[in-house]
């Protein structure tokens, strides 16, 4: 049986919930799979009245769903109310990503007798992929990374349906969200529900499923690769692992905005964020070693979402105290709450320890690292593994140089003077970076991550009459084409 | 040493040429990756003028390639120079590409102060991934496929360096063809060639190669899978490995011509393409199946690529065997010399057979199964494995009905009234499959084939003169950008 825990008194919540057996995982893939082939061949327009209806379910239980998630993760309830409409945001915005068609990716090249060898009509589209995606649900975000998050509204965008391994932190908080989105879906079997670890498991070996996504730790992503590999059919596996989000201050960059931004960051939510800045490169000198001191002593901790979580970053915080502690804040309150914690080195002595000592530390602790020159930089940056954002702090961009060259070859998301938690849900965002912080070079949030649930067809000579309507010629639903090798909105 | 053949004659050509030893491949992959770093930053208009320099010089070389390349595969001189023309368009489609910009997929939100909460300026676009392309050369194509085949073509285009595992069946010509590539490009060392298969094992394993291309067998593509799956660092692998090719016939194509160009498709060039017709569905009936075995019986044979494909097919023919054997063409000369040969089956002894009868035997080999009603194919259509393409002959598009469907969910290019072979190099083609056609979603062929070699960066608040010109708010370059969710060309 799986229960919830309080991460403030480490008591159940809720009654016990049965973990799901073999016979349902199958039962449940199936049953996704038979709604899928409805959805797939439902026009883009319904999808997305569909995907709005949700965003309107779940902003109208925000006030049960906030309470509830509120029991099972401590977050709070303006992080959580924001939380749920950031959500519901995220299928609001895929709802628009299949009403304009661009994601489609349509392409159309007219038959021309003229070349050698005559060249046939082509047209090219993407298609949902055909079969279940399943979903790793995170644990630091009990609803825009999980049953309703990003990966499971770019997913139903797509045509795809799609089964959420429940994150083990907010048992009953899947249960419910789960139940509000079927409720609200025209085939409520496009989303299914699994709870524990074997289920986790027969999910992403499952012969129904084509692609799965997983938000979490290297180790954690590393697992489900193996398991994936087990498979007699491979399948993508879209996995974002871990990061340490580097962070360089320039000497321009001014000291206590500097010192008041980074200690927010790196506290916010108890430092639960995949983008939290878990490193950061501060010129020499006293005045903003103080002010960064002063800023971390005047926060606060707070308890993890999980006793494992907790453990884990109390592990972390032990191999960084091989580093001089610089500061820490108070500890927090709550039985699983532990205290922010700020490491210190200059650059060769960083440097000696890599690549271990730059390792992820989940939560909220952290390692400064003192430079002379700019220029000392770029050997150390050029060591350190991909992250999924690189923050750069200054007022003169000339003084960048080199910098902006490296992070960009080790980042997916590069911030100029801000702060790499808290992420825009947009059309422009990319949220993955080199390995490990993502498994490939796609994105999980933004109006590109349903690329991942998609592949290309190409139509050779095909007729008009079977072609899909956003290749048939007359383009009756507007969709963005390029035709003969030009744009055509 | 390293011979090439002369499938003609079973004699070598050439003089011996020594395998690639490991410290070889290592200073070639670092020689590839030094000349990468310049390259990533050379602006796509003068990339695109390199490209159209490599068109030229292979254009100019035809002469002397086609003959060097006929004697190691013996595939005549009408094939060879198209092959080079081809491989001359590949590389000036892909300076039309990167002139175009569009392949960046560039999307620019600007910052919203009005949004809940606000949203800062992000600019997203796609760059070359940080490394060395490993690319294993296919057997069947000595240019189009091979050193300078689409992988490369599409790889430089994207801004990476490209180090080429060369196909032991044509060892000379992907030495000459290394040579004239290297010296049309302004850095040389920006394509480099392995000889051997320890090398290739080396190559693909190697740190600073990111990323991998591979077309041939399911058999090799798992060995390199497998290769990859012992690295440190995971890399992307885009293989596409095997494939059927099924074709539909239906009621109301007609007979002649449908027996013709079966027949044409299935033999040229020794049947040892991808996108051979390897199985075909067809009506009963005597005068369809007599058309086919006189259409056959016109076919001549001729000599494989190499001793060891020759025996492969061998052996697929023996497999094969279990079922009828419909017709066979005259046999071709030369040591390496095959047969052209057509088995058939009804519906019910085929499926019965099934997964192992429909798999790939590389070669002018099909298998012909009968059916009786339209209706009955969907079933066995479903339990095929995936294939680059399908085909549907037929005057009536009414009469396709669900094979359509299931077609489409198992080949990545659909084809109407036409013959697989043939591949026109376009925007829109798309030249991939469901596994094991493919290993990703990706193409190996057209203009989007570029996108394996790609990674998306989003750019957050960053200043004007730190962001590549493709995303200034100028837009100097005029490339395509969809701007505050709009498409603008």
């Amino acid at each position: 049986m799986i229960y919830g825990y309080d991460p403030r008194t480490g008591a159940t919540v809720g009654a016990a919930l049965p973990e799901t057996d073999s016979a349902g995982v199958d039962m449940i893939v199936s049953a996704a799979s038979a709604a899928g082939s409805a959805w797939r061949a439902t026009p883009a327009a319904e999808r997305a009245l569909a995907l709005e209806a949700v965003a309107d379910a779940l902003a109208a239980h925000v006030d049960e769903l906030w309470q509830l998630a509120d029991q099972e993760t401590a977050l709070g309830e303006v992080r959580l109310r924001g939380e749920v409409a950031r959500t519901a945001g995220q299928f609001r915005l895929f709802a628009d990503v299949i009403r304009d068609g661009g994601y489609l990716e349509a392409i159309i090249d007219h038959a021309d007798a003229s070349l050698t060898p005559p060249r046939p009509d082509v047209r090219r589209m993407k298609h949902a992929l055909p079969g279940v995606v399943a979903v790793f649900a995170a644990s630091n975000f009990p609803f825009a990374f999980s049953v309703a998050g990003g990966d499971t509204a770019s997913a139903l965008a797509a045509g795809c349906p799609v089964v959420v391994k429940a994150h083990p932190g907010h048992p009953n908080t899947s249960a419910r969200v789960a139940k509000i989105v079927r409720d609200a879906l025209p085939y409520p079997d496009l989303l299914g529900l699994v709870q524990g670890m074997q289920a986790g498991i027969e999910l992403v070996q499952h012969p129904g499923v084509v692609a799965a996504g997983f938000t979490g730790s290297v180790a954690g992503g590393k697992a489900i690769q193996r398991l994936i590999d087990e498979r007699e059919v491979p399948i993508p596996f879209f996995g974002e692992l871990g990061s340490v989000n580097p962070v360089v201050v320039l000497p321009s960059a001014p000291v206590k905005e500097v010192a008041a931004g980074f200690a927010g960051s790196l506290t916010l939510g108890v430092g639960q964020f995949c983008t939290n800045p878990g490193l950061m490169f501060v010129p020499e000198g006293d005045e903003l070693q103080r002010a960064l001191a002063e800023a971390v002593e005047g926060t606060t901790g707070g308890p993890m979402l999980a006793e494992r979580i907790r453990d884990g970053y109390l592990g972390g915080v032990e191999r960084l105290g091989e580093l001089r502690l610089l500061a820490e804040g108070k500890p927090g309150e709550g039985a699983w709450a532990v205290t922010p914690k700020v490491f210190t080195a200059d650059l060769d002595a960083f440097e000696e320890k890599l690549p271990r000592i730059a390792e992820e530390c989940f939560g909220p602790a952290s390692i400064v690292v003192t430079y002379r020159e700019i220029s000392d930089l770029r050997p150390v940056l050029e060591r350190l593994e991909g992250s999924l954002t690189a923050t750069v702090h200054g007022t003169d961009p000339d003084e960048a140089g080199e910098v902006v060259e490296v992070l960009g070859r080790k980042a997916g998301r590069l911030i100029w003077n801000g702060w790499p938690t808290g992420v825009a849900v947009c059309w422009a965002m990319q949220h993955g970076g080199p390995w490990p912080a993502a498994t490939t070079t796609s994105t999980s949030v933004g109006a590109t991550a349903i690329d991942r649930w998609l592949a290309p067809t190409a139509y050779q000579d095909w007729p008009d009459a079977l072609l899909p309507d956003e290749l048939k010629e007359g383009n009756s639903l507007s969709v963005p084409r390029r035709v003969d090798g030009r744009s055509h909105i």
